[in-house]
């Protein structure tokens, strides 16, 4: 299949601020070629498919760094509680009770709904993982599933074995590359060290990366002090889990500067998640902070219960204001900056950065138009303001992940969306009713 | 003109957390009735149209009370400056060279997005108000339209006695009560005492509103004790603006504890304008301060270059979240209570309460349908929820003003879009060229 797009305002992402309008050709779900305008097509390339992105900015898709797809399950449910420690005790209870037959709807909801916001790679950790690739698969975009780590090393090791085997079977049906395995110990607070240490040594051994939550508030801070006498970062770093294999660490919300610095040092992702941070008070991460360190920055939803959507274009716009407000600098987190963390940083998070994250030939053919000609965002002025302080996921009309169209004029082509609300409220309803 | 709206979640805002199936019915541009799921509809409605409401909330429309809406003109222009004061340095030079044709589609357009956020009245403050009226008229929505003052006594007479009359007779062509003219001094930092004074006395011999700019941020509250020794809404007070007419105050990041409780006292109204303060690196408007003084809280887009769009939908979830983050309590802005103040808070700030801001039989038929269908509002749980931290608005279908369509499927039938932003592109690219 190849696909040209043309009178496109292109976003390559290579460059800071760097646009141009020119033309965008896939082949066999790799960018072929990328042209500035007037610049001829390669003789040889015949496309079957042309599409006119006039008026439109064309970018590489988003990358969500973080989230649990099937708590789309539990989206608005009992989410006014005091705090995340309170919320999670109405939850917990709730997902003992599910089942692969549960969650597997939630997933593939899930992903349309991330297609929708401009997404096509997502870094999940979650249950029944062979579901999630299996969702993955079937709406096309790409994942990175954690295998996910509660308790202590023999439940660690348990759900290792079990579940690393049949997440194996499943991915192997996905094209090469698009589902990737990670071992993601859900937190200190859940975790033991010893399990800790496991997973990185497992991950280290297969060659994955490293998942997990870290710093999200300040009770999970003050507790971490209590029970090990060190904030949750300098605490991981104790177990080895920071020196094995490549990490990538969810909200740091309240990290010492120390643990900032150590965390560049270390060559860490910190993947921010503006919304959830704000919806259960959690805090407003340093941001400015990061960025000064040289951490590597990426983006996430987090689940659908703390957002309450996974919709990652409404992610880039808060993680640039809510930047700018906690610290009163304006230039925080400056547009380009935002859609950086939203692409190139979740890449290098996933370890995709020689596949996704940019617009260059040869990488996946991952990206998203986005129409920049309603009342909304005109005048333009600025290409990048336009796009994360105007724009929002309604005017994403095509997204594509490796050459293939996935949505159309806001119309998810992979699945089903009225059939899936249906069912997961049936699933949800029988689910709270057990 | 007789409308039935069926199936529908109604919302009618009167009662906390209120919510039911049933059905509502317009006629000559009022709400006739509200019936719950099962009772009968009045023997004589025969209805023109009927719009099957399955699947979405039908709550009243959003009352945008701050705003400055031909702004739209420098939407992401410069944006990206260090603060408030660099901003302006670069925005009031270009608007000094402002026409009325030029501001004219700016407003025409504004009003579009609005309607396309589910917004069908505004509080405007900016220059060549007659055309303001115009473009409410011509959209098909209602405005409180300000007399906008600067500088000193001579020079707020001039405005008044030059605008004034121009604005009456713009407003008198349209529908009854649908255009309000207000009295709206820029700021304590732009314009005299004697100003505020006039206008105030202007205002309560003529029956309108007052509407200004009160304490934005720090550096304002700094200088208004260097220049008064006193805080903005405190030195207010000493010109009489906050006694002689209902007062709708902008912004209020900073007031003291003090101020809050004269706010309420005096029954002002502050508008809180998250998305706005955000960007701008204003600060986070004490919300929870607010409402347990008891003010009455309402929501404005602010202009269009410092947010950067009119989406109200919008607003109404970052006020949740930023009152969340901003206190941490989660409990700080709740769903509905987001809601009550972008619909009856600012009714009741724009003189309208008996008109607008609730659905109730004989109030006018000004509301939003909005579907939650979508995968990314599924399960719904919380319809409140659902609303403020799912939905966006891309969900709302439908929206009415007295009765009258003014939004279908995401597009508005009064203007035409498409002409109306290739229209703002030409005349900034002019305005900047001058």
């Amino acid at each position: 299949m190849r696909t040209l797009i043309k009178n496109a305002t292109l976003i390559p992402m290579t460059e800071r601020n760097l646009s141009y309008r020119g033309s965008l050709g896939t082949e066999g779900g790799k960018i072929a070629f990328i042209l500035k305008e007037g610049e001829a097509l390669p003789a040889h390339f015949v496309p079957d498919e042309v599409i006119d992105a006039e008026g439109m900015a064309v970018l590489p898709a988003f990358v969500n760094a973080h989230t649990h797809l099937a708590m789309t399950l539990m989206r608005n449910y009992k989410d006014t509680c005091a705090n995340l420690e309170d919320w999670l005790s109405e939850i917990f209870p709730l997902e003992d009770r599910l089942t692969p037959a549960d969650v597997a709807p939630a997933y593939l909801l899930g992903c349309a709904e991330l297609i929708k916001g401009g997404c096509t790679c997502y870094a999940d950790m979650y249950f029944f993982q062979d579901k999630d690739a299996e969702a993955a698969i079937v709406s096309g975009i790409k994942a990175n599933i954690g295998i996910t780590l509660f308790g202590g090393l023999e439940e660690s090791k348990k759900r290792i074995s079990e579940n690393y085997p049949k997440l194996e079977k499943a991915a192997s049906g996905a094209p090469k590359g698009s589902v990737l395995i990670d071992v993601a110990p859900h937190a200190v607070y859940t975790t033991s060290a010893e399990s800790y240490s496991f997973g990185a040594e497992f991950a280290a051994a297969n060659g994955l990366r490293l998942h997990t939550h870290c710093s999200e508030t300040k009770t999970e801070v003050a507790n971490s002090l209590k029970s090990f006498g060190k904030t949750p970062l300098d605490y991981l770093e104790t177990t080895g889990f920071l020196d094995k294999a490549p990490v990538y660490l969810a909200h740091c919300v309240h990290l010492t500067d120390s643990e900032i610095r150590k965390a560049a040092a270390k060559n860490v992702t910190i993947v921010h998640n503006p919304a959830s941070n704000m919806k259960l008070a959690s805090g407003i991460a340093p941001v400015v902070k990061f960025r000064e360190a040289g951490v590597n920055l990426a983006l996430g939803t987090d689940g659908a219960s703390s957002n309450n959507n996974l919709n990652m274009m409404k992610d880039v716009n808060l993680a640039s204001l809510l930047a700018i407000v906690g610290s009163g600098n304006t230039l925080a987190l400056p547009p380009y900056e935002a859609l950086e963390a939203a692409t190139k940083g979740g890449a290098k998070a996933l370890g995709r950065e020689k596949q996704i994250g940019t617009l260059e030939p040869g990488k996946d053919a991952d990206f998203i138009a986005v129409d920049l000609s309603g009342v909304e965002i005109s005048p333009i002025n600025d290409v990048f303001s336009a796009l994360v302080y105007s724009a929002t996921s309604e005017n994403i009309k095509y997204v594509f992940c490796s050459g293939r169209m996935l949505l159309k004029d806001r119309k998810v082509l992979t699945v089903d969306e009225a059939s899936l609300s249906a069912e997961l409220k049936r699933v949800w309803k029988d689910v709270v009713a057990r």
